[in-house]
């Protein structure tokens, strides 16, 4: 399989394209001076694998800004915060408000000049277009788990890009910052980028970026991933 | 209900923000200059809604792009043109290249500043994401029949609007060159406003634009309407 000729690219989004623990962190420092704003933001965050196990077992469709309210709700009470139901539902949109990498925006756009590039994340799509205006973000189309109705890693999900764009699944990559996820779209059938983003859970807790063999397309960032993509 | 106040606004696409006609009339006349274009560009668009309609009664989805191939070849068979099956594929992709209208990009990209605005077109989304990149038009995101998998005027594709963006049906105004979509608009719980294009099927055919008491926002271009709505 040749690396260089995919013909669409499938991002993850949160930790890939936008710095969730930042942005997060930013917004509780603001909003609750003597919180751990860092500790607030990665609670949060925990609560996301659990939630989407949750729905995959359940088969009942829920989209993520409502789980989001949920874990925000339980996170909140952990902290001792106690907020109405308005500015809860107000802070989960914190969500829609994430803030781009400084790499993202630029090498999106120059992605695009040769390759339909789409987000394929499982938040849901109200959740991606928002950022997008709110980030500058140019998107060729919002795809998502809310189409499929299916988070990832189910292999539906990951399939329903070369469904959609009428292309094979060897010509789809999807890039992320997450081996997890990496390795389901690898046993959907798509090729796989693997982006380095070491401050993802914030400045003081570096995690581990370490290259494995089965991604061997690894980059620093997605400027990084342009230049070897269009250098072909 | 205050017409100044949607949240989302929702456009149909083919002949209210570009110009089937005068695209494919132009395409057909450069590759097959012994037939008439404009009929010919006629005659294919004249496939569409019995296509729907056929769908609608099977139930059984099928995307637009392949409804679209299957008139293909029964109008070429009519104007006795023979074309394999390669040149049939792409010639088909004409639908992904569509123009806009002289005012369509620039009224949108405004309308985005105040709005979230979005093609719900039974195009299919790669279709309207190569539409959007190939004219330079900005959307939130691509909507599509193909997300429900039901065709206008299904009321399911209309509320899908506002059930993505967590908005009720008055808050999402359907915008189109055609009274009977926003018939469909409007017993779904939708706003609507009507797009004059009176050479949508060429200049040597205008349609009537009249304006219908149900219909009561009717505007004479896409800039209007986005004069209209900026001004409140």
């Amino acid at each position: 399989m040749d690396e260089t000729t995919p013909k669409v690219l499938a991002f993850d989004v949160f930790g890939t394209v936008v710095d969730w623990h930042g942005s997060i962190a930013a917004e509780i420092a603001d909003r609750f001076p003597d919180v751990d704003a860092a500790e607030f933001a990665r609670a949060w965050r925990a609560g996301y694998q659990p939630a989407m196990a949750s729905v995959a077992q359940s088969g009942e469709w829920v989209r993520l800004d409502d789980l989001h309210l949920q874990i925000l709700r339980n996170v909140l009470s952990d902290f001792q915060l106690s907020v109405d139901e308005a500015e809860a539902a107000e802070l989960n949109l914190v969500w829609h408000r994430l803030r781009p990498w400084p790499d993202s925006v630029e090498a999106i756009a120059r992605l695009r000049t040769r390759f339909t590039v789409v987000p394929l994340s499982n938040g849901n799509i109200s959740l991606l277009s928002d950022m997008a205006k709110n980030a500058g973000i140019g998107w060729d189309a919002v795809l998502s788990a809310e189409i499929v109705r299916r988070y990832k890693p189910d292999p539906a999900t990951y399939r329903s890009v070369g469904e959609i764009f009428g292309v094979p699944d060897s010509e789809v990559m999807m890039v992320a910052a997450h081996h997890d996820d990496l390795d389901g779209a690898a046993a959907a059938g798509l090729r796989t980028a693997y982006i380095e983003r070491p401050n993802e859970y914030g400045e003081d807790r570096p995690k581990d970026v370490s290259g494995r063999a089965e991604h061997p397309l690894h980059f620093a960032d997605i400027a990084a991933l342009a230049r070897h993509l269009l250098a072909h």
